[in-house]
């Protein structure tokens, strides 16, 4: 543990964040509120709002969805705060960035206590919701009418083509992770969905299907994070982050050599694993960014936890093996992982600056054994899980490791 | 030098920019482009892009404007890199912001190049653009009809009916910095104008008058930073930032005791000469973000260079006894100091997300005399500048120290 706390970047003392739904009754400002008052509310009175030094926020639309620029200044008037204000804008990674540049917040020793929000409202304008979304794809994408599913349509058709994955694996990504959710109070979809449902969904863009997507979501979620070394006298049970990585890559994939896989998750990975001193056979869970079906098996890939094409076949082995326990569980090297415990961004649901943020919240429950109806139970404590998060269609990307 | 150095959070390596005009021929891309490979130029070979190691742009307002959001992946794009690249969103500030961060990411050890990139595009879309920035406005202060303009107009007659500033003092800050932006090749207006002509010019929101506004205009400005530690690699003459502070306020002013003044520039101003260790008689060159004429005057006092209520006098007393000479100068407690040396906001330009980057390279310049017929001529050496970058109505702000 000393050694862990030593090497690590910060110390998570506590997480919250709001359901993710449809919730039109509540405004960006109500769900960075909730999802920080619970951050704070869980540790019991141990950490108070003025306690926090400084905020990153992570966020990718609000200028087109609910006409809000400048954060910042939204979430100082809830609290009545001067702290320094963060908003991170990397699409879909905009949570996974606020973290990273909060853990270097605290590294560099400007601050001693840090909050990360990440926030989205998504649902109240759902007429323009997917040419907002667009605004991550580079504009020679765009200009010939791609959207986000076409976009991960060429990746899914490729990989089908190259390597053989086939429709009812890559439909099984979506299975598992609404097996996953059922037990999830605050996911957007906590129901289970069946094979030939995703099968028979409607064709989005060819491969794509309509089950095959993450939803559009309202929600937040936030993280409390301190120098490890004063992490006990917030919380007894500090989970540490001790691994942090961060790449980018060309905005299209008519600019990159292939588009199988994504060049920003095989970097950030790389660099947050060495970090940590971890070798993929230490993870014990796993959230990876779902967006579409496909980037789940891919993120398998390029986090190298199968060999390049074996993605499908893994999938689709392990949920053909489930006996009906609550989460559906892959072999690994020296054990086991669950990966998308809470039901991940297809189920739980993808607002989409929150999720960076929410896989840091499921996966600190999982390690505290805190989860509730959802926790993980595998033959072997849960010491450490990754979380894998993108934006764009890889434009950029992060890795953090989070150890207990 | 050993002193500051040892406690400076980076080192300036090299600063570029583009000119500031409504540039209809250059996409963002080709500004940050642009602006980054002048600063690497300038380093006469002794950088290559590779030694940068991540990067963090300023920008506010590019979804509504060119509708790209997920600019990290369009700079990677261009350059071809895989580097972490960072969007900080602080309206206005977003400069500001993206250097104060890249500060930590240098002092946190993650980093040691690191470039910050401010950009904007603004005058492609004439017809929305008053719309758009008025994102960084609260919702209840937009669903009346307020733009900014009216919101400054409202600090300014407060200023006025509580401190007797005239309209003739407000007028000469903008007379004052066009002055100084004669000599500077690369302003949007290079032009000297006349006090009566801001008196007579059209009322915007009264009593703001369209010369008392900063403009809208496209451009992008850079810096490159690395440790202090290892500057002498990169330069014979690097400028030192050693204090940096940042802070927030409720985003409308409805929320505030005082609408006469900004309380994020009071708290960012205590947390930067703190840190540098500096006294307001210390600075020789002072950027300040004059969007509109009264905001000059308000960072004078808040900045705490004049009393509260004495900045109109004070300007005024500095332009009737201007004898000419190429910058305008204001008596302090120990010597002089010149206030926007290239011209402001006002006439240098205003690209919003540009504005705090192009501040440091306007320092930079100054503090190693390569500022060209701009160069700022006092009886003593210019030694130490401040940076001083707001966003929306004082929602977020930033003050930088720079020292040679």
């Amino acid at each position: 543990m000393t050694e862990i706390k030593d090497s690590a970047y910060a110390a998570i003392v506590s997480c919250g964040r709001t359901r993710f739904s449809e919730l039109w009754e509540d405004s960006m400002s109500d769900l960075m509120l909730d999802s920080l008052l619970e951050s704070l509310n869980s540790t019991n009175g141990n950490m108070e709002f003025k306690d926090i030094e400084s905020m990153y926020v992570g966020n990718f639309i609000s200028e087109k969805i609910v006409d809000q620029g400048l954060v910042a200044g939204e979430l100082a008037q809830q609290f009545g705060t001067h702290i320094p204000i963060f908003r991170l804008e990397g699409a879909c990674a905009s949570g996974g960035l606020a973290l990273y540049n909060a853990c270097l917040g605290i590294k560099s020793g400007k601050f001693d206590v840090v909050a990360v929000c990440g926030v989205e409202k998504m649902t109240d304008r759902g007429e323009i919701v997917t040419d907002a979304l667009a605004a991550a794809a580079s504009d020679w994408e765009r200009f010939y009418g791609n959207t986000f599913p076409g976009l991960y349509a060429t990746l899914m058709a490729r990989h089908m083509y190259e390597y053989g994955t086939t429709r009812e694996q890559l439909a099984m990504v979506a299975v598992k992770n609404h097996q996953h959710a059922v037990n999830n109070d605050k996911a957007q979809y906590p129901f289970p969905i069946k094979i030939e449902s995703v099968l028979k969904s409607p064709l989005i863009a060819d491969p794509v299907r309509l089950l095959d997507c993450s939803p559009v979501s309202d929600g937040a979620s936030s993280i409390i994070l301190c120098k490890p070394e004063i992490a006990k006298k917030y919380t007894e049970t500090p989970v540490y982050v001790t691994g942090a990585g961060a790449a980018t890559d060309a905005l299209s994939f008519f600019s990159r050599n292939d588009f199988t896989g994504l060049a920003v998750t095989r970097i950030a990975a790389q660099q947050a694993f060495r970090d940590a001193k971890i070798l993929q056979k230490d993870v014990d869970i796993l959230e990876v960014h779902d967006c579409f079906t496909i980037e789940e098996i891919t993120a398998l890939e390029d986090l190298k936890f199968v060999e390049k094409g074996e993605g499908g076949p893994f999938i689709g082995e392990a949920v053909d093996s489930f006996k009906g326990s609550k989460h559906i569980i892959y072999p690994t090297e020296s054990g086991e992982i669950v990966v998308n415990c809470g039901g991940g961004l297809k189920a739980d649901g993808h607002p989409v600056g929150a999720t960076g943020s929410r896989q840091i919240c499921e996966i600190w429950e999982q390690l505290l054994g805190i989860a509730g109806k959802k926790q993980v139970d595998l033959d072997t404590d849960l010491l450490t899980g990754v979380a894998h998060n993108i934006g764009g269609t890889g434009g950029v990307g992060s890795v953090h490791v989070l150890q207990v």
